[in-house]
């Protein structure tokens, strides 16, 4: 985890600005003999994809996404399989609207990273927020097609379950319900509540937060390793790398600061199988920084897209005070579209971890 | 961040176990000629060691941090420096009780590492809790004290600001109360009453979770690398790798989740001083991965200590079905010796970005 | 240096296969605010390219290298600089003919990495060699091209000093005889010999090894960091992660193995300029890791293409026992287009460390 | 490798002075469940060990290595395992003479690192030439002995080939009469000869230099991930990281560049027990940066100690132009105790891609 790659042996290398001629990535270490297609990739990419409700910004990008390198036919089947060698992943920038940014250039909009970027670098590609912007994740939903393919059994989904202060019923929860809403969201009766209120704070030019949950089942105990690669420590870095997001927990998260140590524990018993059974998961799913086996639970905060109509006071980079608003096409909840995002980072987390548990101590043991 | 190695260019590694001869770790990259004594160590030591308080563990650990290597003194004072070689820290372990461990040697305890450890590596040191021992995060405070001394400026500082549900009155928020109560807190009203509460909390034998806020001053704006270099992201990682922590935020944190654009948008106007000055700091002093100059805020939910005396329901390695409670001495919110652990966590990243955005960028410009 | 990234600070990420649609890499962590443009780049790029003389494999590729990200405008001069963010470099695989392949598919070349690969991965592109063709280096010119601007007054140049058992003369050296012969060799008379033999050697479809020589001029005494990231380790790791290369030496190198202590030293003396002078370079340049000021002095030895046209016995992947021969285009001496490729590769290492040093030290103290 | 740390799965991080308390290394990410003692790590360690003939240096130190972490009994049968967690060595500084160091705090000795640690560092430990001393290379030596245990059925050895420009009588090669003589030379005869030739230099106060030879044999095909990751490219990393190393070779190495590709080819038939068979090994075990399964073979060149009796001209910290000569303990061939160093960092090297290939590839299929 560092510069622009994520990862130890399962590694994504990232690139590419918001209008430049296009962004992509580079996955290396991933074993060989994965089958994966320009399709599969493009499964996950389109649900990242802008301009698919009213509810995302309206850029039109198809994002397509092709592979360039680390993919060969199957001798007998034809069907390609990755060689083991460096996967690279390119992605056209399409609908790089040219339009006057002179005021994006100078004027620096409060919560964005225009002055960061200017304070370190001296630099920055201003168009569409360069390097900054949002369009870069579409790298991360690409590669993480990849991750999901790496640890066999393993599921990875997210969910919206909170937008602005309206959280959902979790006793209402319906993975089926997820694909059924512009929202990523489980609960079908919140997602109609949704609607309507981020139909509001889209028309008043405004934006608001959320709070999205990625879950994975089906990965064996033993991942991670104690005490500067933990698990749960790869998956906040992961996570807290999205844009806009402010705050990652594991399991029962804040919450558990509230617990007494009775509350907390997560009793143990043989199941039918004869394999542990937890009584309840507010580990999710790791303790001491290795997975326990139990279902992996992470929740990310993200901030109100910082875009927005009403005018803001700020300074320009020539040092004067003045107001700025966003006008032009944005997300009115970045949120939604972080749920494939977040799933991905925490797939591709997996699948380093994965791999460097295998490293070390040899599978099938 | 790999294995037991934290950080790029300032990197720490830790080893040891908790009832083993001694814990330690080797401060590799830290720039030439900066003053350090064994002293300066010891006063941050002091401050995570157990049993100054009836509400820590009554280990009884002097915590002596002893320099094998990477210092030298200056030719004209005297002074110890460090000479840009790896700083070798060796803590010995005193009060290592030899004592039963049948029992936790047998059934795992719910809510600990045991059982993680096991499946991991099919072997485990499990005296005292062996390598999942809070005692590993006495080599991170040595650590740390050394990278406060790497910024120039900077002071990283701490607290605990929540214990169980209650949470401090932050317009009481006052930093020399910090040092006059036993939880590092500074609202020294609720300190008092935290007394009473843990208290009960501890004769019970069972245990509460906490939040804890670190605040670093002084730091130049442009630290941190996007995007998988973030500042935001490495503290993060290097919260989470702490012993019990299940959540980090970063200034609003979750609670920007709640927000609209314009409210969580950070104004900014023009000092006095012709710099630029923010009206708001929900962005924790992070923008886009990337400093802004501001306070660094972050904070971490640390969960209740899993060692209690209320027996809890779980299985013995062999898999039979039995209760577990542990006797012994531990500590009834160890979200209290946390503080001084973020810090230092915090106070390492920042040394480390601090150089990573140097190599980059060059200084003083 | 892993996987396919070299470098810590400045990091070059490589992917691409000899016959897919394209090559490239992502070279990240360069400083902002550089001039770079493709026509630079271009020009190292052409040095390296094949079907310039007689002497190099017949395959026509432009090598067009396309900057896809990384770069932007300078406001007031509108030249491309660096933004500090990854500069993703492209270039397309033209003239990758279709033929049948099925001889090295099945049969592994004496020489070749045909067997490794499958060894390791069980499959393998096997056009044109895939990804262990030496069309890969020239990803390796792109990214030496801007390392080379990356550290102020270094000169790094190349040069063949070998050809089969034939060195030059190093009392003819001249390095403006370098561009004036297709073999890169600083001894002109030398050049014409080289002429002839690699005529004859061609003509019998046969091939023969070569060492080049690197020498950097301009480097400031400090780089290196003991005791493993050593400045001619990092050297030694990036020229024998080149393709055909047996072996590195730096200054005297295997030489001052029959050297005594008298005759290794280079003594010292101060110059008219009040800095300090030595009498010889055997060290290359390096002491304990650690650049002095003096030139960088790198040998490597490149040995002869495996493909060739004389039979050779080997096996197939069924494991029968056949003879193989290369037809088509190939390099008679591959060390030749070396040139370029091992000046990139210590251009490469000494921009890391340049930056690695001034995160650590600092800079102008 | 960066910093003082080796490896990326198997990783060594180093520290320590000559003069200081002590040295000492921590491996980390070594698989579980090894059985190791500090008996068979202190079998290495007494190769290494100074004073055991009249042709090492005479400075005394037991050289015991204790191991404080990252082991645990057996249940059943006692015996020490790794858990896989840091294993820490500690090595004391028995010997370390307080004598008078004003000669080498002051002078340059030419062809040491004090001068190049005085320029990057402006502060160098100067007692017994501090972190630049042979003295480090003992943690190498001790976590090869870990690293030796890793891969089943490696075997690593090396010996001296040639002294100065004295080279052994290959046809002459006995791996017994290796540890029959004072300088690890595998031909009995030309040991006679080095011990007379070795006390004249000694005599004289002067010192030579020495080429060593390492070869592993029992490695699995398939070790090194191209084209950053190769293993001659780590292999040449570790062996130019031992202090006094000048240039290292694979297999047939410089002299691969005076061949043809005919010559050069190492031809494959199948052999008895149906497995490929090569009918040389030019390629020292390694074909695109990937183990073909013979037998890994490097060679490493190394200088002559640079402290010798006979003055040579220098100049003093302060720019004064004088003479140095050093008196005292020294080897007058410090190329024989780099043979046990060469073993160890090839032992490490190939440890950490045994590891590195079991991640990305699995084992056993």
């Amino acid at each position: 985890m560092s510069h622009n790659t994520f990862g130890h042996l399962f590694r994504v290398t990232s690139w590419g600005e918001s209008h430049g001629p296009a962004i992509g990535c580079v996955v290396d270490g991933c074993p060989p003999r994965i089958p994966i297609s320009e399709e599969e990739i493009q499964h996950f990419m389109d649900k990242r994809r802008p301009g698919q409700s009213r509810f995302t910004t309206q850029r039109r990008e198809p994002d397509t996404a092709r592979i360039l390198s680390g993919v060969f036919e199957d001798e007998e089947t034809g069907e390609l399989l990755t060689t083991g060698t460096p996967i690279s992943i390119l992605i056209e920038n399409v609908d790089a609207r040219s339009k006057d940014y002179s005021d994006i250039k100078e004027k620096y909009r409060p919560g964005h990273a225009d002055l960061t970027y200017d304070a370190k670098y001296g630099i920055r590609d201003y168009r569409g927020s360069g390097r900054a912007s949002a369009r870069e994740t579409a790298t991360r939903v690409a590669a993480g097609a990849i991750a999901r393919k790496v640890v066999p059994g393993m599921i990875v989904r997210g969910a919206l379950v909170q937008m602005g202060p309206h959280a959902i019923d979790r006793d209402r929860w319906d993975w089926d319900a997820v694909d059924d809403n512009p929202f990523f969201c489980p609960d079908a009766e919140m997602a109609e509540f949704y609607a309507e209120y981020l139909d509001d704070i889209r028309k008043r030019g405004s934006s608001v937060g959320a709070v999205i949950e990625v879950i994975a089942h089906g990965l064996p105990a033993g991942l991670g390793a104690p005490v500067y690669g933990k698990l749960d420590q790869d998956i906040a870095s992961g996570l807290m790398s999205i844009n806009a997001v402010k705050g990652v927990e594991i399991g029962a998260g804040f919450v558990s600061a509230t617990l007494t140590g009775e509350e907390n524990a997560d009793e143990i018993r043989m199941g039918h199988d004869g394999a542990m059974e937890f009584m309840s998961n507010n580990a999710g799913g790791i303790l001491g920084g290795i997975s326990t086996g139990q279902p992996i639970v992470a929740r990310f905060a993200v901030k109100p897209t910082s875009s927005i109509l009403t005018p803001r006071r700020t300074v320009t980079r020539g040092g004067d005070e003045v107001e700025v608003s966003t006008k032009g096409r944005h997300d009115p909840c970045v949120g939604i579209r972080a749920v494939p995002i977040g799933e991905a980072m925490v797939a591709i987390t997996l699948a380093d971890h994965y791999l460097r548990h295998r490293g070390q101590i040899g599978q099938g043991e």
